[in-house]
């Protein structure tokens, strides 16, 4: 069983190594940044995926899907916004031996593909708000070195698009997203901040954006969702208009939502520790692996007593693994460490005599529990295992920052840092040249931990319009 | 409100406009062949996948996802395969600026994206069976006119891959998709054929190859599944093999089994009749559709009593929608059935004052249901409807064939035909020419209706290896 590199000196190495190992993926794919999802890695997404279906539902939105391949003539429409992915689409030429007479592209997020849609669907203040998501692959030709889930070429994404009657309705989504992000990270123990970005890093067309952003240990964060306030920009060049209560023409005003695969990365990245993959309960493939220890005294009584208490849990209603391989039980506890099981079960000589079993959870915490009521008990365990798992993540994540007041503190820094902005483009650009990094911009909630009171900006030192903002290097 | 074509008469004219009219797709996007899943449709189709997803996973597959782009080199492999599909291919020829070294294939299917992976993946006899399958969408040049559901260029699509470890296990596993698919078509009251391909018409690389083929009226069937063998046609190529219990290295046989949205398509044209669609329970985006009716004397007594009505069977799990749009009952009633909601409950006056629901099914009949155990007597009155529904196809399937026992008797044919062949290829060209269409091969079970004692060939006059046949027009 080979040692996995060291998390916080050789983060990456650690974070290829556990995908791999837990099964989570397979990147001996023969295209580069294409990867394949595994039986397990599929299973951890579909959890992923029915989160993220809960949670936007619950909010009035309703599941479509839109072609694939785009037209270059639709595609080109917003300038901003084809000048943004350029550089970065995939293009079908060919249809068999026959050129296409209209180039296609294949979708680096779906704007272009909906809108000509929208236009027709929007007729009147009847039709608003217009709420709708799709679950797809996108595509983009990364030319940056690709690490499965965090920066792939062929993306399982989330996306969802509104059309809004006006501005104030389109932030209210936004608000709407950010609660609705607040429950799927809650699912996931994994805290974030919201950072709205400066204006030289929003999304291509956007009127402004905002970045869901969770440190990745040392000094770096990663985005793992956005939300997007278009205001008119795409409802324009698209004609997506409709006829007011007070029978005037309107340009709708339209928000997004965007969460790729990227965030079950970061899970894996941010609660994973020296063994492995640590997965909190929503997502597990399995929720609970059940290991019979066979023995010479105790025959085959393990085995049958293990296969009992799968059956009981799985009639309950959990994601269940009865672990009958041939290997040999510390072999299985290393595997299903590394491939994150919130709670493994025992079962040997003296549980079979007891009628009980012996739980492990991922964060090392035993405790027998007996068959009465075992269904009950497993579900307090596991319960109490998302809470700690929480716990720590708080601890790790509010550890992860600190506050610096000077420019050259922000060198070789090992924590994310928290300082003074006036807001001005010219102080962003020091910040990010002094950090090495980006000006992720400024949160839109209070900080969740302790900060001084605020100072004048690290870049210029006024004091007038300073206001926190984040800097951090990329992953 | 428009009246839809005639369906025995102008079938595809009526199939699209209920398509469009139940708005089950939009078919207004800027590329031919490439359709919008609004959210009706949508919603049909999750239940569509969740019914082949519980089938199959009940067989022990496991769903993967493989890369939805080809590298040109592994597509090449099998020679007969890319023949198959060569005119077919979309390919991606640039990432950004850039000209690709390697072009990509927009998957048409993914025997040849998964194949190399298994070569990996299988090792031992321990490995098998590998039993994976994934539902994506996959892409292709159609030059033939398209369809949606029925032809599209890109196709929500099902496909299972296994490897087995000799042909026996093989031509099982063939047996076990063939009785998942029974499943599937009775969860949507499908009557339909295993028809195993001739020669000529077997899939690209197949050993060989059974069709699942829907009768459509007139002399019409259409192909909704197949079940392939492949034998180690792709795995030779493909490298995958096996050291077995016995030491030896051994390639393995492979089967596949795929099924398309085409098959959801298909439940919308065989159930439904002149008033428009009509779903399965199973299938259908809202079981239950209640409709209040307003009147001056009843005040909201009505609406409340549809509002309890509709909370109580959605707590009962069932899929609801409480239609309380603008529009006139009449005008609802006509919508909800062209959409081919299963169960209507109108609440007007005389039930809120009865405390009690106006039941009218999808077929017409009616009943009037107390509120007490009303949870109990919807999930009776749709199981009700299932059955009329089934015992309905049942019958239309029973009526689509005929059998004929001279050549001259397949021209101008309104009944699919049943024949006598020798087997011969010759004779299968002479009857394809004479219905001017296709001979489908010979069915896989007895057929499911009265035949006369099979007489001798109808192509060529000798009784020697004659079995009955069908043969058919295309849609």
């Amino acid at each position: 069983m080979p040692e996995l590199p060291d998390k916080t000196t050789q983060f990456i190495d650690w974070y290829l190594a556990v995908v791999e190992a837990a099964e989570l993926t397979d990147k001996r794919y023969p295209v580069k940044g294409l990867n394949v999802w595994t039986p397990y890695g599929m299973a951890a997404r579909r959890n992923f995926d029915r989160v993220l279906v809960r949670e936007i539902e619950a909010t009035g939105s309703r599941a479509v899907e839109f072609p694939t391949l785009i037209p270059e003539t639709e595609f080109a429409k917003e300038k901003e916004h084809i000048k943004g992915f350029d550089a970065q689409v995939y293009w079908v030429t060919k249809g068999g031996a026959t050129d296409l007479d209209t180039k296609l592209v294949l979708r680096p997020t779906s704007e272009t593909a909906m809108y000509p849609i929208f236009a027709l669907w929007v007729r009147s203040h009847r039709d608003l708000p217009l709420n709708v998501y799709q679950i797809v692959n996108v595509f983009r030709y990364e030319t940056k070195t690709t690490r499965p889930f965090l920066r792939d070429r062929e993306i399982h994404f989330f996306e969802e698009h509104t059309c809004q009657a006006n501005e104030a309705h389109a932030t209210e989504r936004v608000l709407s997203n950010r609660a609705a992000f607040a429950k799927m990270a809650r699912a996931f123990a994994l805290p974030y901040l919201a950072i709205r970005r400066p204006e030289w890093d929003k999304f291509p067309g956007a009127y402004y954006s905002i970045g869901l952003d969770v440190p990745m240990g040392e000094a770096r964060t990663l985005q793992i969702g956005t939300v997007h306030h278009y205001r008119e920009n795409f409802s324009r060049p698209y004609g997506i208009q409709f006829e007011d209560a007070d029978g005037s023409q309107r340009f709708v005003h339209q928000t997004t939502f965007g969460i790729s695969a990227r965030l079950l990365g970061a899970v894996v990245a941010f609660h994973g520790d020296p063994r492995g993959a640590v997965f909190p309960t929503e997502l597990a493939p399995y929720e609970v692996v059940v290991i019979p220890i066979p023995s010479t005294e105790s025959g085959d009584a393990p085995d049958r007593l293990a296969g009992e208490v799968a059956d009981r849990l799985t009639r309950h209603g959990r994601r269940v693994r009865l672990d009958r391989g041939e290997e040999r039980p510390g072999a299985k506890y290393y595997h299903w460490e590394l491939a994150g099981a919130p709670l493994r079960l025992e079962v040997g000589r003296r549980e079979a005599e007891q009628r009980a079993v012996h739980a492990v959870d991922r964060l090392g915490r035993k405790e027998t529990l007996p068959l009465d009521g075992l269904e009950h008990r497993v579900d307090e365990r596991l319960a109490e295992f998302d809470r700690a798992l929480a716990e720590r993540a708080r601890v790790t994540f509010a550890d992860a920052f600190s506050v610096a007041v000077r420019l050259e503190d922000l060198a070789g820094s090992t924590k994310v840092r928290v300082v003074s902005w006036c807001g001005r483009e010219e102080c962003g650009h020091r910040i990010e040249q002094a950090i090495d990094g980006s000006l992720l911009g400024t949160p839109e909630d209070p900080l969740p931990f302790a900060t001084p009171e605020i100072g004048p900006c690290i870049g210029c030192g006024t004091i007038e319009g300073a206001r926190w903002a984040i800097a951090a290097r990329p992953l």
